[in-house]
């Protein structure tokens, strides 16, 4: 595989400055591409290695590239995308394994896609339906009833339990788990009396989910994803959540029951959320905040709890000086008390 | 399954009010409920809802009855357990594969009660033993000498490590991980020489397990959790941690070494707790917080560290005003010093 | 297998004092130790249990000892690594499956060592290599040209994805995940763009890797952990990662993608690490903190944002204070309000 820098420019819609007619045949990060290669640089702090680079062409945007002399650029308004698009050029697909693999057990009462690379180990339990072109990778279970939409990817060890659904061209990666019961328990004197947990997740189209991530079914109805979200690993999903389309749910979140959770919403690591509460749409939480209740209108928030996020550097400012802030106020307290001594001493 | 209201409310020990010959066929929730169907209201929040329900019935709790009319009601002291009980009665018990499935792989020196389902691309290793009415999922690994009580459902791709007991009707969900080796190394010099884990990991009777979660085998002796205790996904119990009776470990808890926990415990979500400390009976961990020393006394502590929830409140109340708390120092420093001035004037 | 304390002794370069002749079959906690046991204190704290316990020896550093009479005492410098060492010589060797199991799926086109342990339903795809005496428990799947170094053990239900490199006498606990997918999206619009992660994962020798770990591969390049580090459980490490040799990363830690972190760099329960920064040789976090910035020297830092450890505890120590100080604020703001009102009077 090989393209010229004007074919890719031509692919993501960028301008070539330079020359155009330079081979490249693959990607490679700024510091270890060799001629031949195209490298990518976003942030106008790593500029300077654009220099060093032994890259034959540099994608980067309109802004930086005023400070570039010499270089073969690929101008692109969103150089991020367009490194993602000719990175996904020069990717090759996996070569898969094609039908049902005779170690795999496959319930005969399914409706399972001729076009399906279904590996050794995997557990399909009846009523099943599995879409065309879906991929189940080794030791992957899915339950009863479960529905798989078409370009489906799951990898290894993946547990989808029964009657979930999850969308097309959605991707859940190794070890995670769909469909686990909620946490529910009714008090019974002391001890916990189990709540089944009857209801389902349904993940829609195009959502991408991590490794070791936790989705829990609904008590009642459903856990929804909705259409484009992406979440990283090692995150929790407690039941009858919803979460909007096009968010993005960092490692380690933790959301919980019925809470839901708006489109385009940026959660970052380690977040915690409340249950039963709301959070809008276009908002972002910083990394390690906990939101304890609705956060209805777009903006920035963190902490724990949560507060705007402009609010919560100025606190936190002032937290790692509370020592000084301390010392200040005894300071006043003995002037006062000096002050007060003088007037009593005036009085006298 | 039909059953008349007043035939659910005896099967719970609560009243009707209304009619209590119409049949009920399921169970779902408030703002899906149709004809032939119970709902169910807890939070005096949603009471405005029971209007707009088309559900035949409604279990609420007595206080929240009082505002209800033309409606057919379940009264229940406890309408959480009432819900929790007819919710159990309404849901299919799960078909399961009887016997062992000959793509398991099963050691023939195991002792294996024949009531058992044992499902495909399960491991059984030498010594174990499975008691009745076992359910274990495909991907299930069980090693060496590991003891499962009976009517114990350990579900998909769960691995329990050698020696761990488990015991009766536990339930372990999807990829969580029993026995996996402590944490523990000695320095020599700057490396780290791993000390063997040569303990187990015990589960009592009526425990339930999240998915993903990771509860590792003592040094020498015992990690236990003891009846009854319930714990979410992603949890992390470090080797040597002793867990009491009934208590409640939500979502992403971390518990360091050889800590130990009491009875009737909850730990909120994301809560961590330090190695070698113990946390009394009754004892609420409000989330995010770190316990960091013991917490021998009845109560409710957040923050970290954590303190008592009350004082948390108030700290972290003026934590957010932080910056007008130190403008209004600084406006006193000011008069102070315009105090100081005049008191200087006055002398001169 | 039993030896003499003499023996012991000898196999840790420590001294006998007391009856160097007893016999010792095995190790147990010092509570419960019996007759024949060696038993083992390092934290002073517990020092009074040494004349409760049954042991027949208690290794010991120089400095308990002297608080020790009539006791068989193994005196070590460095008693915990003796305890470790002692402990390792009386824990047997699991008995291990040899061969490649027919229950396994293994690509002829792969090479395989002849020594090793390859259980039943573990999955290896085309262009592996896997080293003399590696074990890889039920479960295991070996991607496509993953490299597998001499006598590393993988447990049960791991997932190791395309490509990635795993050095010896590397342990990797159960359900962990190495190799999947970075999570990285450029903005096309609302819509995010999955960009393709094309880079892997480098283990390097004597790591250990706790349960349900995940480690994402690179987008270009190599994530990598260095020689000796030992990561604990539901640990996340995100993409081009680089983590220095003998590190410990404690449990549910998070670190976000491009970040280093240095050599003998201790990571507490449930840190969190922000992207593109770098933390340098030498340095603790404290449980629970976020670090957001680069921290080049070596030192202790515990909070969110990560301060100085010193500073944190002193500015904690005030946060739980800090309705107090406000009250003291709105005390000298009456005073100051007082000695204003004298002096207006005075000027009257």
């Amino acid at each position: 595989m090989e393209k010229s820098l004007n074919e890719l420019a031509k692919l993501v819609n960028g301008d070539v400055i330079g020359d155009g007619s330079v081979l490249i045949k693959g990607v490679a990060g700024i510091e270890d591409a060799v001629s031949g290669q195209i490298t990518f640089i976003s942030n106008p702090k790593y500029t300077r290695l654009i220099y060093k680079t032994e890259a034959s062409a540099v994608i980067a945007s309109p802004d930086i590239l005023q400070s570039l002399k010499d270089r073969n650029i690929l101008c692109a308004k969103n150089p991020y995308l367009a490194f993602a698009k000719i990175l996904e050029y020069f990717t090759p697909k996996p070569t898969l394994y094609q039908g049902i693999h005779p170690k795999a057990e496959v319930h005969p009462n399914t409706v399972i896609d001729a076009s399906v690379s279904i590996y050794s180990h995997v557990y399909i339990e009846e009523g099943a339906r599995i879409g065309s072109g879906v991929v189940l990778y080794p030791g992957v279970y899915i339950g009863r009833d479960v529905f798989v939409g078409d370009d489906t990817v799951i990898y290894s060890n993946v547990s989808v339990r029964e009657r979930c659904r999850i969308g097309s061209r959605v991707i859940i990666h190794c070890n995670s788990v769909i469909g686990s019961d909620g946490f529910g328990f009714a008090k019974e004197g002391v001890k916990l009396y189990k709540i089944p947990q009857t209801g389902v997740v349904r993940i829609e189209n195009d959502v991408e989910i991590g490794a070791c991530v936790t989705i829990d079914r609904a008590t009642l109805g459903e856990t929804v994803i909705k259409r484009g979200t992406k979440i990283d690993n090692l995150v929790q999903i407690a039941h009858n959540v919803v979460i909007g389309e096009d968010s993005v749910i960092v490692a380690q979140v933790g959301i919980s029951g019925s809470t839901r959770i708006g489109d385009r919403v940026t959660l970052a690591g380690q977040v915690g959320v409340a249950g039963h509460i709301e959070i809008g749409n276009d908002i972002t939480i910083g990394a390690k905040s906990g939101v304890t209740h609705d956060l209805p209108a777009k903006g920035i928030f963190s902490g724990m709890p949560a507060i705007p996020h402009r609010e919560w550097l100025k606190a936190v400012n002032i937290f790692a000086k509370l020592p000084e802030l301390r010392k200040k106020i005894l300071e006043l307290e003995n002037k006062i008390k000096e002050l007060e001594g003088k007037e009593t001493r005036e009085v006298l």
